[in-house]
């Protein structure tokens, strides 16, 4: 069978480690190679200062958060919600612009599995994206028709986990 | 309960992508947050140059691949075992001089499975590891008894694949 050239959509789901940090070697790997990488965040608080914000922060790779840090706990959803729809238009943006060779989406299947954001305004834009682009997208959760519609998809599953199991705390450098 | 602080084992597993690519970003967090990262691969061709090992070279990261590109279908495996346990002394060395924060063991699952390095010789290394340090390791396969000893292991599942389902090729930047 010939190999064609086309750009993925990727998702990284399931309720394991390792969904936005297997989103952020890719943005390593394609840095690697001078390939042009965007990355827009959901949810995490606006200008929140991670390690992977810190790196691209200093690699010159565009980084964008917006949001106001939901938790399971939050009151005020539709400020959430309005939050992940503008960064939503941001991202629209982008893809159209076609500048770009991977844009990351991180946690973005929150919005959709929420119903923020319609999962069919999302596969419009994805069916339409420039055919080079990747488009890697990461979160719990992932809605049906997204899993259906995207050409690589991979469940992280939790196997062992040592906040739980051992009360550690959440480790800087390599959970966040 | 209180939070301890330490440094983790961690094992990224499974049949899916993004072991290593999950690994990658680790080194991508660690590195942002200014801590010492460096990362050895196993049964790689040594020299190869990856898209991970171009962004490592830019960033100062150091990096070795010492291996001949072994497959399913290597005839001298004696040589590729004798790559691996060489590399496992580098490694050996690395953890004792305790001058880094992350260690990562690229496709080290695979020198255990095959039984080229003896997993409780591994366990007994990491057991005596300098306490802060981190080490990712990837590679299906993972050992029971590693899994056993891990703090955090994350399998990663295959859900869809599109080398299998559409005939599309590895994709620079996205997966090596």
């Amino acid at each position: 069978m010939a190999k064609k050239k086309k750009g993925l959509v990727v998702v990284n789901t399931g309720n394991g480690k390792g969904k936005t940090t297997a989103a952020l070697g890719v943005v390593f790997r394609a840095w690697g190679r001078g390939m042009r990488v965007r990355v827009f965040q959901f949810l995490k608080h606006t200008g929140s200062r991670f390690g992977e914000s810190r790196a691209a922060e200093k690699l010159g790779i565009p980084w964008s958060a917006l949001g106001d840090g939901f938790t399971w706990l939050s009151k005020d959803l539709e400020r959430t919600a309005a939050l992940a729809r503008e960064q939503w238009e941001h991202v629209q943006a982008a893809i159209r612009d076609d500048e770009h060779d991977v844009i990351v989406l991180d946690e973005f299947t929150y919005p959709l599995h929420y119903g923020w954001i319609p999962v069919e305004d999302v596969l419009a834009v994805l069916r339409d994206k420039p055919h080079m682009l990747h488009v890697v997208i990461t979160g719990r959760n992932a809605p049906e028709a997204l899993v259906e519609f995207a050409d690589l998809v991979t469940e992280m599953r939790e196997v062992k986990h040592p906040y739980k199991e051992q009360g550690i705390g959440a480790q800087p450098g390599l959970e966040f």
